[in-house]
C-alpha cells in the first residue's frame, strides 16, 4: 500500500440512510478500511475489497490506535460511530490517541459531523430542545459518579433541558434511578420527560410522560432521555404521541 | 390547490451540501412552498413552480403562522432553518403557532433534523465537546439576560463545556462581553476557547485561544462559541489550528 494515509472519523447518524450526510456517505466509499464498534459497521453498505475491522463496546482508544496503525501504513481509514463521532463517540479517543503518539501528529485526521440522538429524539417530539439545554452521559465508565450527580444538580440549578445519553447497561443498571431521584427531588413532578428508544431505525419507541410518573426501568443504551425545563409543556396531538414543547420565551422562573 | 397539506421543518445544516441530510434535500424537492428567512432560502436551489415565502430574522411565529395558512390551503410548505431547527431555530416556532390554532393541530408536522454549527465547530477543532456540553443563546430577545446569566454560572459549577449561540448582533453588541466576564470570574483563565465562524462555508475563520486572552469582539452572528471545561486542553497540530479535546476520561476536579 502506497500514497498518503487518512483518518477519517465518521458520524453515521442515527440508523437510517435518508439521515446520514453526503460526507459520511463518501467517506465510506472512499475508505480502505472500516474500523468500529461492530453494529454500527454493520449499518455501512458493504464494499468489494474494503476491510473491516469490528470491535466490542468500551474499547475505544484501542480501535483508535489500530485506525493510526492502518493510517500510517497509508490506508484511508473510516472510523465509524453512530450519530455524531463528535458527541459521545469517537471523536474524543482519535485525538487522544493521536496526541500520545508523536508519529500520528502528521496524519490527515477529518471528523465528520453526523446527526446525533438527542437531535433524531428532539425531531420526534416537536421542539424539546427548543430552548437552553445540556446533554449528559450517564456512564460512569470513565468518570466517576459523583461527577454525574454534580453536573445533573447544576443542570437543574440552571434550568435546562436536559438529554441524557447512555441512560443504562448490563454494567450500571441502576444509574438511571439514581438520576431520576436525584432530578425528582429538585425538578418539578410535572416536567415533561420523554423516553426516546432507537429513532429511525425499525425498533423505535418513544414514550411521553412526566417526571413524576416515569418509569426508567424501561430504558436501555439506545434509549434517549430529554427532562424538560420549567417552562417545558406537554401539547397533545391528536392521534399521536404528544409533543413536548421547550418555548423561544422564557421567564427565568425558578426550577 | 388540492391534497393534504403538509408542514416539513428542515434543517439545511451548517452550510455545504455535503453536511445536508438526504432527507432534508428530497424535502426541498418535493415542497410546493418554501418559508424563511431570506440567507437560509439563497442556500436551497431553485425549482420550477416552487414558491418562496423569504422573510427577515426575528419573525419566526410569523413565519410559522405563514407556514400553517399555506398547510391549511392544501401546500406542502418546508419551513427552512439553518443548523438544526429543533437547536435554536424554527421547530419551536413552529410548535408554538400550531400549538395556539386549534384546526391547525391535524396539520401534518415532520421536524428533519440536520448538523447544528456546534457539530460543525467541533468536527474542525477535534473533540472540544467529547464529554458532558451544555449550548446556551445569548440572545436576549426572548428571554432574560438574568436567565443567561444564570445558566453561565450553572454550566460552570457543573464543569460543562459550553458551546454559546447567537453571541452578537446589532442590538446586543455587548452581551458577549458580559458572559466573558461572567465566565472569567468562575473558570481558569487556561480554559481552552473557540470562535468559529461561518464553518463550512467560504467565509469560514476559525480562532483557537483561551479564556484569558480571548478577544469576544471578533464574534458575530455567523460565529458559534466553544468553551471548554477544566478538563479540556489544547492539542498543538503541525501546520494547522491547535485541536480541543475535552476527554472521554474525567476526574471530577473542581471548575
Amino acid at each position: 500500500m502506497s500514497g498518503a494515509g487518512e483518518i477519517l472519523v465518521v458520524g453515521l447518524g442515527p440508523g437510517p440512510e435518508f439521515w446520514r450526510t453526503p460526507e459520511a456517505s463518501a467517506a465510506l466509499e472512499r475508505a480502505t478500511d472500516l474500523v468500529g464498534y461492530q453494529p454500527y459497521l454493520a449499518r455501512c453498505p458493504e464494499r468489494p475489497g474494503q476491510m473491516r475491522h469490528g470491535s466490542d463496546n468500551r474499547v475505544e482508544l484501542e480501535r483508535a490506535r489500530l485506525a493510526i496503525d492502518l493510517a500510517s501504513a497509508g490506508r484511508v481509514v473510516a472510523v465509524v460511530s453512530g450519530g455524531d463521532p463528535g458527541v459521545f463517540a469517537m471523536a474524543a479517543a482519535v485525538v487522544e490517541a493521536v496526541e500520545a503518539d508523536a508519529a500520528a501528529r502528521h496524519l490527515s485526521v477529518t471528523v465528520m459531523p453526523g446527526v446525533s440522538a438527542m437531535q433524531a429524539a428532539a425531531a420526534r417530539l416537536g421542539a424539546p430542545l427548543g430552548h437552553d439545554f445540556c446533554a449528559i452521559s450517564l456512564s460512569d465508565n470513565l468518570k466517576p459518579w459523583t461527577l454525574v450527580e454534580r453536573r445533573l444538580r447544576a443542570a437543574a440549578a440552571g434550568d435546562f433541558v436536559v438529554a441524557l445519553y447512555n441512560p443504562a447497561s448490563k454494567a450500571r443498571p441502576t444509574r438511571i434511578f439514581d438520576a431520576f431521584d436525584l432530578l425528582r427531588n429538585v425538578k418539578a413532578g410535572s416536567t415533561p420527560v420523554a423516553f426516546a428508544r432507537a429513532v429511525g431505525r425499525p425498533d423505535e419507541r418513544i414514550v411521553v410522560t412526566t417526571l413524576a410518573e416515569a418509569d426508567p426501568s424501561i430504558v436501555d443504551m439506545a434509549t434517549l432521555v430529554i427532562i424538560g425545563s420549567s417552562e417545558s409543556r406537554l401539547i397533545d396531538r391528536p392521534g399521536g404521541t404528544p409533543w413536548i414543547l421547550s418555548p423561544r420565551q422564557a421567564g427565568g422562573g425558578a426550577a
